[in-house]
């Protein structure tokens, strides 16, 4: 661990000698007033151990819910372009609650918008990808500031509208940042670090103080939400340790980081637990793959994420089954009707009360019998779907069998 | 009346050949969502009259008071440029939502902070005063929008940090925006036009259907609160008249306009009352008048707006005398002191229980007794004080004689 600190911190970027790191607090830990004054003397510790800090911000609580509420009290389908710019407030004002709560510790502080810092981005609004920020303007503000809170979720179009990042899309913010600036990324929240399964549903899970960036990927995509799932493929890309520690005490928490720092690889890393699945079935369908296309063309710009895809060819023709949450079906079906809108005989079954288990981990690569200690585990357990991957094996169980498949799983692999 | 609505409306900018208008409303008339809606459909009814619309708005309701009251939880004395930086997102927030609405009512609207519409200032956080917009881009983006909805109250600094233009700044947003563009202004608040004195305290008060910037100057600078008075300042500069109306009905309003556009000039066209007044009265200085100027250098550093200034030199020496609104008292005093730091026997005396009734009229310059007429009409009423301007007469009554005296003054100059 202490070589993974050390490389974790080492060869960065400096302001007149002082380093620097970028933080990022998540809604939760900026709640309220309390939590904002918390956070600041967090910060304030961190100045006076010697860094100077750009804080990256999510919105406070519930605001972006809270406004997205407002909006629908007028129109169920607004501009997409103007709903950007209602929830981009929601961060704003968070940014400048910590600077002055900053300036109350007689901390020098500025808060910065996604104008002042020039976060430019990139795609559609709702999920547009962050390409630069105005490094030099932030480095030269950091000369004569302690701190300078950033607004996370948020950046600009080229035409100078506002573009927010998605869902989760301050922990990108961060990173993002940390790749630009060239600093150590560490992101609180009021979790203290990554469990290798939900705590909640296995009070025993243990925590583990360092995951490769393929690993994290994996879990986040099978529902981990510890960190959104693309800051982790930024901070791979540009190679950023991330820290993910707890805005509430000094427990140690974990360090996501490159698989090649990772001194002993465990096969499996992590386990997740994906609630409320449905088995969709589509069967007899001619034996011509364009319908196969259509379908999953279909579903990708219904925004729809299906997941362990099987296709099966045989003389009743082309089956294609998947998994999808739950609480999509309406939409899919949709979809899938407009797909095959000119065929007649096929049918399609939806299967409820599904859950789908995921082991991670990249020593599954080099690992043997990652798969036979798998099943081994589940012996007492049917199963409806296995997908694999190089570093994970997922598979879909009824919903009773929950917390049978988790223990012996947790049990086998020691996570 | 109608000579002056062809004035206010010949002659400006026009996009496409459709009219571009400037429209203001006031936070109390996008308090809720119903009202938002109904401001979305007075908008459109203007626009399929056949214009084209630049509306400026405030934050919804109580917004700004709130925003301020969340940063008191943590400071009394929040940073002027954090505390102008989370100010402005009360306008965005509206703007987006009434832009949200008109799209709604199938209007094409585009909402824009001061970033996207370079609203450009000077001066001091939170005093701020506008020295340009991007009247091109603008002006480019009414070609595919009916609507643009600017956020008022808020502009840029040279270092691209937000400056607030100060209580009531969004009708000078306005008014500077429809100066920029060459457009008509209206505004639109909860009163459907300038009363000759406030309806709430004499039913029976007129409206006044023209009024000219100087009386209107007047009236603000002596408590009326339809407009603030720099935005009349900026629409006499650049001779833009002001449509004042109603947001909730479709009364005729009034036109505050160029002196020289007025056919008849009422002789008084307004009166205005200030409560709670205190007469200062510093007597016994010594015949020195660098402690007369070291005094009122020492109000106007400390923010104090005194007036009906009086100075006396005789044998006693130097008194001198001004009103004040009470609540101000405690920071006056301590003005005072440090002024008078190194005296001894001078006295200091305060009067409170007064208020200060002002008429005002541009008629008055060519208007022979209205001083008379005014004494007259107030000869059961004890005053105090009295000073004159130009068009001005303001004296200080005793508060038990508001009723009778502003009575006497309405029946007198028929307002």
């Amino acid at each position: 661990m202490n070589r993974i600190k050390e490389l974790a911190y080492k060869n960065y970027v400096k302001v007149d000698n002082i380093p620097i790191v970028v933080q990022k607090f998540g809604g939760s830990s900026v709640a309220d007033f309390d939590r904002i004054m918390n956070v600041a003397r967090r910060i304030r510790k961190r100045v006076n151990q010697g860094n100077k800090l750009v804080v990256v911000v999510s919105a406070m609580g519930k605001t972006t819910d809270n406004l997205i509420k407002m909006v629908k009290q007028i129109t169920e389908h607004p501009d997409a372009r103007e709903l950007d710019q209602l929830l981009a407030t929601g961060e704003q004002v968070s940014a400048v609650m910590l600077s002055i709560a900053l300036q109350k510790l007689k901390l020098k502080s500025k808060s910065l918008n996604a104008y002042q810092a020039r976060i430019q981005t990139l795609g559609k609004y709702s999920e547009a990808r962050i390409t630069s920020f105005d490094k030099r303007r932030l480095l030269f503000l950091l000369k004569t500031n302690d701190v300078l809170v950033v607004t996370g979720f948020q950046g600009l179009t080229d035409e100078g509208d506002i573009a927010t990042l998605g869902r989760g899309g301050s922990d990108t913010s961060a990173v993002a940042l940390a790749a630009s600036l060239n600093a150590p990324c560490e992101i609180y929240s009021d979790v203290a670090g990554i469990y290798t399964t939900d705590p909640k549903l296995y009070p025993a899970a243990k925590k583990a103080k360092l995951i490769s960036y393929d690993d994290m990927l994996e879990l986040a995509a099978s529902g981990a939400k510890v960190l959104h799932g693309r800051s982790v493929e930024v901070a791979k890309r540009f190679n950023i340790p991330i820290y993910c520690g707890s805005s509430f005490s000094d427990e140690e928490g974990s360090y996501v980081v490159n698989e090649e720092l990772m001194i002993e690889k465990s096969s499996v890393s992590g386990l997740s637990v994906m609630e409320n699945q449905i088995h969709v079935v589509i069967k007899k369908l001619p034996v011509n793959y364009s319908y196969v296309r259509d379908i999953f063309r279909r579903v990708a710009t219904s925004g729809l994420n299906v997941d362990m895809i099987s296709i099966i060819s045989d003389e009743d023709g082309i089956s294609v089954s998947f998994t999808l949450i739950d609480e999509k079906k309406k939409r899919l079906d949709a979809a899938l009707k407009r797909a095959l809108r000119e065929l007649r005989d096929y049918e399609i079954e939806y299967h409820a009360g599904f859950i789908k288990l995921t082991v991670v981990g990249v020593g599954m690569k080099s690992g043997i019998g990652v798969a036979s200690d798998f099943f081994n585990a589940l012996k007492n357990v049917p199963f409806k779907l296995v997908t694999t991957s190089e570093i994970k094996i997922s598979c879909l169980i009824e919903k009773q069998y929950k917390l049978e498949a988790v223990n012996a799983l947790v049990k086998k692999f020691k996570l």
